[in-house]
Parts: structure tokens; C-alpha cells; sequence
């Protein structure tokens, strides 16, 4: 291929590998306001300078998922080009917030590599972080996903599989410096619901429903400059086993994020991902519905302003989520069900 | 439900019920390019700081419409989740210009309710405020919209109709502080039309047309906030009267206020709505043309730069609007018209 | 049409014809932000403010296409309302970077007229310049223009074409002030390859390909504030040759200068064109891959860290091209060809 690049295959990954991914991206307002139109985010601190204030931020922090978006897309061009599918996080948590200006930059070190037994793909553990320009920790998270190999015969070292935490725990979560709830509006906010409101256990079915068109998603992931071919070139998503462009992943989880505004509408920061999985394959046309399921919920140290929630959050397309779909008594999921993610979100102690 | 929220239904209001909207929103620079983009907007005063300068203003305002779109968006949620249609508009004014970087806090109160005949829902009229975070009004109106009963037989109260203006008072327009045309630059604003040009009775062409698509629609209305869920569930669209998602009628607004640029160019403000009613459905693929007929010119008390134009502006749809598209001798309206619209414009005196 | 225009036909204009285009444009981090989410450019230059600033420059300039793409927009209400298609470009080339915040105006001289043999129609040909708010100029070029006549009987004044060059001379490129590539950073900008590395003769096929959809193309025309109503309305695009919508020429310049990036990612900056042709339409669905060939390679003077390529980038759609489709032995070009542009970027040296 000459100076042109097709990606990294299976084979081309070393444990111990490390990547510094290209095209560091200043984040601008313009990022918040198409977050807000991509899908409808309606969480008062990324809408508002003002609210943002009132929680001692200098102003509006961009959404807490632009921010992955943005991080995983510089990990692309290296890790996911030729990706079979994209399989788990964990270890996942966002560090000081995002504002308008700030430059982030990525890179990601190889935990692990394993070969399917097929030996046509194999799965590559990687951890990413994300920076801003003063080199704070935005995000950082381990990723598993699987990649074709270029020769099925290539010859691949021994398995190596990273042992990785089943949970972030309450004590390692994130509070943003300066971030004080006294004040916290729970009209502007929208919800009266506070921390102490929610048990474990509790199931909110988030009503509402979005339809994504082909032209939405690969917005959105333009916009990250992720430049996964999978999302964006219809001829030859022709030839894969779905016979047609895929959405991105993120997509949807933003989608359910926004959905879960109406019943977590005082979730107002993501701290962390446990765990998630692209139970299914989303496209143009599908309409997105979510569920969501209270986990835990815990107190943070030193902090009573503050409480963790841990949630669980399931999308299902083209039918809502009132029976609650996941997974079924034969351990399968319903066939509905497109995400399933487990997190912390921060929300405001009475 | 528990936490979530399926929206107020007709039952649910009173009469002098207060509202105070969730989510405030900071508009910014994005906010403008957005509306650019999204309608094609050229008006010279919103496109150009340079422009606005010359005014004697501080930069570009954001268009007035759309402030318009996220002032009535904050509304949705509380007023009109459960709407069938909305009805019209009255008394209807913007205030102060908005900039990049105000931030927009939305109130209401239920002025009126009347159950319609076959009791399955009722009229709400409401009066909207939406102020800036100095507390500077930037747009206030009446709307009434009809909004479903959540259970038929449920008691109501008798009902109260409130009286509107049938149109706004020139002398009640509010042209911006410090605005001052005497720099006014027909070249760059695109027409060498003022004030002084139009009389009662003429009608314009606007010539063009623009096709919306799903896409298109539900972006504007998610950029604003606005969760009505009839322009965004295509599942849910199949069970309506419509059987599809709906656009959002202010998106059409602007439509054709885009549209109107070809002939009313230095039309550069709106100060008001006399009246408007959304005559008909929009869906995604519909082509959207407008004309315009000048019912009334106005001085305004002081000023010798700045006159007010009272328009009536027709959008039709799939069908150009030469032969002027409107009601007809038996008093309905032409099938293609979705759009008819009593406002008035500042436009500057020669 | 009274005060609504039609736009100019070809007997409307004049050799030595004056235009001041209406409606100059403020540009922001938000239309930097919109060209990523429309075209998916992912050049370190417009990416990100901090590599920009290790340049030299104050802040990521806006993407030259970009700049183009408003000039042109500027254009079309007085030059190609009535265009059947457009021919060409010469003697293209950029001068100032535009940076967020900067006011574009911009005005046209016609040089030349020809009617077609058929006389239903005529070439005009325009130089063009954009300016920022302090007068420098940020894009001045030469296109060409078939336009229909309005009345075929219409006498027209005797042809006069102009002469214009073949190319731009390397010494006639514009390097923006104050660049300086001592500390450029190959990682940062995702690639190695640098000036010397490229040789006359090279061929490079970017792999991917991305898929345009009628939404996707409208918005970015819009934006641009080109209200050219070929590409929006699909009513009246059924009674023309193509039977719908026409996807803007520059959208697709964009996608391939995109496409490009990979092989080309050190391509910082579009300096000139030196011709280039729309050689067949796009529309809505169709698929957009790329290839190059390095056509010269040159040194600029008085400077030894940055250096010219001539590079000819052809797009073609609905196939990849690896076999490097162009015109063929006929001399006509492959049916899948839709763009054949010869340009020079500047990269850095060693």
C-alpha cells in the first residue's frame, strides 16, 4: 500500500506495544452544542455557564461521553481499523473535566493479546488515555475488542489476558476539583430526585424513544474523527455480515444516556463504566429505547454533597423498555437489546 | 412511573399554575453556525459581526427565531409532551437581542383551559417568558396548544378563555438599545429594498424551496432541547393519526423565513407575532416554499432609521407558491399550505 | 418577480461587470468543529490549537476548504443561480489564514463571456476574491461557469475568453506568516512521510471510502449560505437532466481532500489549484473514494522547512480505487470519475 495505511491486524500487536494515537483535538463549544443536537442532551450542568457556576465549575464542562467519544476515535487508526467487534471496557474512569479550549491527546499501551480458535481474529487488551493540554488525566480505560487477522496462518505469540477489575470501586471515582453542590438547582436541573431518592434494585423505564438515521450516526462519528470504515462507506459495508454500514457504538450509548435524563435527570456526572457491552448491532432507521436498573448506590469519602449511583443502563431498539428486556432465563439476551452498561454516575446528597 | 415522566396531560393543569422550565441554556457561536446551517439563513445582521458592528451592535445576534425554538423547546416537557396540536400563537414579542454566551431560563403560567366537546383532551393556554441570565426578557408570548386527557372521564374544571390581542401595537415593538441603521449597508445585507418600498398589499414569490429530511428535523429540534416525541419515535410515529414522525413546526418557521430572504432581505429582525398557525403537517421528504404578502407599514414612535413591516408569510409544501397558495373561497386552505404566519419586521428607512 | 430575483442568466452579463457579494460571513471554532463532523478531516493543522501554536500560527486556522467553500457560496446569488454546470477553476490561490473570528466579504469581476453554439446557454468566466475584515485577502481565483439564458433570441455581446494559466508557479504560493515547521510533529499529525519522500509518478489509493447522504450535503451547503437550489430541492431537481438533487461540487472536494489524508496526512495546508474539474454528479447515497498521484514535487523560495507537492487527487463513487480510474485510453474519463483536481499542497521538509 505504500505511504497509505489499512490498519494494525491482529498479528501487528505486541503486549507491551505502545501507541501515541495522531490528531490531538481542541474541543470547542461547538462540540457541546452538537452533542446537544446529535442527541438531545438536556443535563443542566453541560447546558448552562451559568448552573455549571453555581457548582463552583469556572463553566459548562462538555459532556462526559464527547469526551470518550473523542479519546476512543484517536485509538482507531491503531487499535480498531480492521476491529470483528468491539467486546468490553473496564477500569473506565474520567478524570478532570473537559472545558471549550482544552486539547486532548491519547495513547494506549497493549495488556493483552489472545487468538480466537478459529485463528482467523483475536482479541487486543488495550488501556487508553486521554489528556488535556496540561497533561491531567481525562479518561483512561482498558478496552477489549477483536481484530481480523491479515494471514490466517500468521504465526502469533503465546495468549496473554490481562486480569482487569469487575467494578471501579466508589473510593477510586473521580469528584471534579472545586465541584460544590450546596447550591445545586434542582428546578433548572429538572428533577427533584436526589441520591438518598434511589435504592438498589430500583427500574426506571426512560419512556421515550429515538430514530437514528444513517446520516446522525456518521455525523457523530465524523465529528470524533473516528474513521472506523464500518460506519461510513455503504458499498462495502455490502460485504459484511450485516450487509450494511454499522453506527457506532458510542452512538447509542450517548442515545441512552439522554434518554435516562427523564428519571436520572440529577445524574449529573459520569464517574465511571464497570462494564458495557454492544449486546447488538445498530442502524440507520432504528429507534433506540432504554431501561435502567439501580445497582448500588454508595457514598463517597470525605463528601456529603455527593453521592455515587451505581446503574445499570440497557437500550433495546424498535420497542420500548417497559417489560424491561436483557437477559432472558437461557442466559441470552432479549433479541432486542442493542447495549448493556454498568456505572457510576455522581449526583447531588440532600 | 416512579421517577420518570410521561408529561402533564389536560386534567393534570390549572388555571395560574406556575411553571418554572428545567435547563437552562447557554447559547453560544455554534448556536448561530447551527442555524446557518440547518436553514440556510443569510441574513447580514446574524451572519456577520463586522455587519452588526455597523449597527451599533455589540456582534452578531443569535436569530431571532431561534430563540424562539429553544425558549418554546424549554416548555415542551411540562406543557405540550402530551400535545395534539399546537394551536396558535398571540401577544407574542422578543426583548432584548441574545449573544453568544447569554444564557436562557424559561418560566410559564396557565392562563386559560377549555375541555374540547368529546372530552378526550382540552386547550391550555399558557403565557411563556424566557429571560437571560440578567433577567432581561428576551421573548414573551401566548400559545395555546391542545393537549390529550390522560383519562376521559376525569372532572374539569369550567373553562376560562383568556383574551388576546389580535395583534401587537407598533408602538409595543421593541427595537434593541443602541441599535442605529444610519450605517446600514444595503450591499452586504443583499437587497436595495427599504421601508419605504413596500406597501399593503404586495406579494412576493420567495421562488425557492427547501426539502427537509428526517435527519434534518430532528436535529434542529434535539439541538433545542425540545423531547417531543412526536418528531422523534418512528415506532411510536406508526401509531399516530400520521403514522410517522412529524416535523417540528418551528422548524418550518424558519424555513420559510430563510425562504424569505429573496425579497425581504433587510427585513433584519422579527419584533413580533401577531398570529400563526401551523395549517398543516410537515414530514421528512416534503419540499417547503413560501410567499409573503405586506399587510401593514408602521413608523415607530422616535425613530427615523427604522421602520416595521407587517407580513403575512404562506409556506406550502411540494408545490411552488406562484399562484400564491392560501385560504380559499370556501374559507379552508389550499391542502399544500402548512404555514401561515402574521408577524412583524424591522426593516431600515431610507 | 418585483423584489424577489431569480438570479442573473447569461445575457445579464457584462465583460468588466463588478460584483459586491451580499451577506459576509463571521467564521467560528463552530464552522471548524462543522467541516470535521461533515467531511471527517482529521489534518493536526485545523484539529488542534496547540499544534498550531507550535507552528507559529496563533490557533488552528479554519480548513482552507472551508474558506473556499464560503467564498464560492458568496457567489452564487449574482454569478450561478441559473449555472448548468461548472467548468472550471484556475490561478486558485490562498492568502491569509482565516482564523475564528475573522469577517469574509467577497466580490467578483467578470473577464469573459462565450454563448454555446446552441445559444441556449454561455460560459462566464469570473475572478473572485475573499477578504477578511482588514482587507487581506484569503482566496482569489479565476472559475468558469456555463449559465442558461433566460430568453434564447437574447443577442449577446461577440465571445471573449480569457487567457488564464495553466498552473500556479511554485514561487506564486502563498506560505502563511510566521510558519515555522522546526518543531513539527510527525506523530502528533500521523505520518512520517515528509516532502522528500514523495516522487513525480507516485501513486497513492486512500482506501477508504465514504457515503454521502441527500441531508449530509444539504447541511454543508447550507452552511455555506450557497443557495444554489439545485441541491435542495428535490421537486423541482425531478424536472431536470438528473431527475433530483444535486450534491454540491465541493462537498465532494472536501470528502476527497478527507480521504486523502490517509497517504497525504503531512499535506498541511492547500496552497493553490491549478485546475480542476467536476467531471460527473453526485448524489445523495452515492459512495466517494479517492486516489492520488503525485504529478511535481518543489521547493519554495527562501525556505528550507517546508516544501511544494503538485498532487492530482480523483475522486470517483460507488467503487474503491485501487485500480486507479481516470480517463481512459478514449480520452474520456471512467463513468465512476466524478472529480479530477490538481493542486499543490505544502508539507514539511526533513
Amino acid at each position: 500500500m505504500g505511504k497509505t495505511s489499512t490498519g494494525n491486524f491482529f498479528e501487528d500487536f505486541k503486549v507491551g506495544q505502545a501507541f501515541r494515537h495522531a490528531t490531538p483535538r481542541t474541543l470547542t463549544e461547538a462540540d457541546a452544542a452538537l452533542n446537544t443536537a446529535l442527541y438531545g442532551m438536556r443535563f443542566a450542568i453541560n447546558s448552562s455557564d451559568v448552573f455549571a457556576r453555581s457548582l463552583g465549575l469556572p463553566r459548562a464542562p462538555l459532556d462526559d461521553l464527547l469526551v470518550f467519544h473523542v479519546v476512543i476515535a484517536k485509538t482507531v487508526p491503531d487499535i480498531s481499523m480492521n476491529a470483528v467487534a468491539n467486546l468490553g471496557y473496564a477500569e473506565f474512569r474520567w478524570g478532570v473535566p473537559v472545558y471549550p479550549g482544552d486539547t486532548l491527546s491519547v495513547s494506549s499501551i497493549v495488556l493483552g493479546l489472545r487468538e480466537t480458535s478459529d485463528r482467523k481474529a483475536g482479541v487486543v487488551w488495550v488501556r487508553s488515555t486521554g489528556i488535556n493540554q496540561d497533561g491531567d488525566m481525562v479518561l483512561d480505560y482498558v478496552r477489549w475488542v477483536m481484530v481480523h487477522k491479515r494471514d490466517q496462518a500468521a504465526p502469533v505469540a503465546p495468549a496473554v489476558v490481562p486480569r482487569t477489575a469487575p467494578a471501579v470501586a466508589p473510593a477510586d471515582l473521580i469528584v471534579p476539583e472545586g465541584l460544590s453542590l450546596a447550591a445545586y438547582d434542582d428546578g433548572a436541573a429538572g428533577s427533584s430526585y436526589r441520591w438518598e431518592d434511589y435504592a438498589a434494585g430500583e427500574h426506571l423505564d426512560h419512556v421515550s424513544g429515538y430514530t437514528l438515521e444513517d446520516s446522525d450516526h456518521m455525523f457523530s462519528t465524523r465529528l470524533y474523527q473516528n474513521n472506523a470504515w464500518v460506519h461510513f462507506d455503504a458499498v462495502r459495508g455490502k460485504t459484511t455480515r450485516f450487509g450494511r454500514r454499522l453506527a457506532y457504538g458510542g452512538h447509542v450509548i450517548s442515545l441512552a444516556r439522554s434518554l435516562s435524563f427523564n428519571g436520572l435527570a440529577n445524574g449529573f456526572r459520569l464517574a465511571a463504566f464497570n462494564a458495557g457491552s454492544h449486546v447488538g448491532p445498530t442502524f440507520g432507521g432504528d429507534t433506540i429505547y432504554a431501561w435502567s436498573e439501580v445497582l448500588e448506590t454508595a457514598s463517597l469519602p470525605g463528601r456529603t454533597d455527593v453521592g455515587a449511583l451505581r446503574v445499570r443502563t440497557v437500550a433495546a431498539k424498535n420497542q420500548g423498555c417497559g417489560d424491561w428486556p436483557g437477559k432472558q432465563a437461557d442466559g441470552k439476551y432479549h433479541p432486542a437489546v442493542v447495549l448493556d452498561l454498568d456505572y457510576w454516575l455522581l449526583m447531588p446528597r440532600r
